[in-house]
């Protein structure tokens, strides 16, 4: 596989990359993340905006990942995944621990360097080291240099003014202990990687994002050549920028679904618990009954908590 | 009716005040609109967060505007309305042309004033004089001072990196020239404050905010009593952030609701386009369903654009 190297690295499709391959395009080093620019933002799905927006950004593990701008026609904008939230549930999704340099490109005329909008700098800061997270200046034809996420976003609301102290933030590890009623749980594969939907899901929502709540869910994905797609519930500590679980599944299908369009999505499974203070369901029905295959199967199952004793009491502000 | 001005003024559940009747409330200067912090946030309606927001903000009319922040317990949270978003929308609701200085109550151990979140520096930007809005400064038992939008939120997206020239932003007039087809038509009373919701659903399309999307919409709203409540969706440049139209409504519903539960909504009209690339229908049935009385009955109406040539070619991005 490693011979392969460079063909995967030229990949059209490849929103990953290792420090290696990253390299073989330019990005030798941090300042230099805008050499991805162009061919993320070929990457975008924007047929509303038309305006494509791409995110390059450098995890801790020194890996680089990509985001792009994804909007539904037919639904309400609050549907849409930015280009920095892409990444940043990327990151989420590959387990990275971390977020170090993060370059955006906007089209106006030509590409432009920006910084990330209000609610994408708030999304960030559910990312243990976020005010440190460095991100590229908005430049023309300049010497590219950092600034801060806490220098682009003074007096602002953190996670850490609501949790616990110690409380994992979105990068960091975590499991929420949820399983389903025995018969079902009962079916459910011990490999992380099995191929099905409910087992997937089930997983996802374990990982998923939700200390303000405790509404956890997890969303998986089918596409019509079998291929499996999973991603979970991140939240806000100011609500609304919270990215719901069918979002993040499909972030995993854009950035592994090689341009394939949403349509070919055949199946869905969507976990969270049957009682909770945010629910899913109905929205998730909605967007795959507008973006997926006519056809899509769509499965819900109710999780518990197996951790009883696990009583939120934090709340969260907005 | 000015006789009992002070008694109005002490109404609890009054959401816009004269300059007078502010002043009665101790909120003699800017300085002071915390005077009626304590009693906004008692007014949120926040039962998932648990967590109250309210924010005091000065018209360039001089009349003062309260806004609460609103959750919806089964409903994703990005359905939320924050509560800066909340009073934006009460400006526009009655006409306002600007906003002046505001102030923003969050409680974390008693009552302490903040900044807006990320999502809703973005969402003040559609206001014209937006970077020039004076934000009372976070303080604990200092003096209060303010600061600019401009200082809280540098490098920014802004409509006008987007918009033509001269396109009204969102507190200036505008008018969206919809009607509905013919039969339907002629049953539009030709006075604003009729009381079918039919009507007050038109007009409010008619004052809708989409100018990067052009998808304009309107709901009214009957509650138990025969009231009608009104409002607009109200697009961001930055998308995410866009208010849809019963968000819109439900802002008139709390302002001048005295109190009611949205289970005393009863009845629902949506306005909108039956082609655009943003359609509210789904999203308003869900919410309906959600929160409103089990048997509320929600109509539908696709409107017309009588200016066939007012061609929307702009773009927008996020
Ligand atoms: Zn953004
Ligand atoms: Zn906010």
């Amino acid at each position: 596989m490693k011979s392969q190297n460079t063909t995967i690295a030229k990949d059209a499709y490849k929103f990953v990359y290792t420090a290696n391959e990253a390299a073989s395009e330019g990005v030798t080093e941090p300042k230099r993340l805008p050499m991805l620019i162009k061919k993320t933002m070929s990457l975008a799905r924007a047929p509303i905006s038309t305006y494509k927006v791409g995110a390059v950004g450098r995890a801790s593990s020194g890996r680089v990942y990509l985001g792009v701008n994804v909007d539904f026609p037919g639904l309400p904008l609050n549907q849409s995944i930015h280009a920095t939230q892409f990444l940043v549930t990327n990151l989420a999704l590959n387990s990275e621990e971390g977020l170090r340099q993060l370059a955006v490109g906007v089209s106006t005329d030509g590409i432009e360097i920006g910084a990330p909008c209000g609610n994408c700098r708030q999304f960030l800061l559910e990312i243990s080291n976020a005010p440190d997270i460095k991100i590229l200046s908005r430049s023309k034809r300049v010497e590219a240099s950092f600034t801060t996420l806490k220098c682009l976003f003074s007096d602002r609301l953190t996670p850490d003014q609501v949790l616990p102290k110690g409380t994992p933030l979105l990068l960091d590890k975590r499991d929420n202990y949820l399983s389903l009623p025995s018969p079902v749980q009962g079916e459910i594969c011990s490999e992380t990687d099995c191929s099905h939907l409910k087992c997937r899901a089930l997983a996802a929502a374990n990982s998923s994002f939700s200390p303000y709540t405790d509404s956890p869910s997890g969303v998986a994905l089918l596409d019509n050549e079998g291929n499996v797609y999973r991603g979970w519930y991140i939240e806000s500590v100011a609500a609304i920028p919270s990215l719901g679980p069918v979002q993040a599944a499909l972030v995993d299908f854009v950035a592994r679904g090689r341009g394939k369009g949403f349509d070919k999505i055949v199946g869905a499974v969507l976990v969270e618990k049957s009682i909770a203070n945010v629910r899913q369901e109905r929205t998730a029905k909605m967007i795959l009954e507008t973006i997926a295959d006519p056809n899509c199967d769509f499965k819900v199952f109710y999780c518990k908590d197996d951790l009883g004793q696990k009583l939120m009491t934090t709340r969260f502000r907005f």
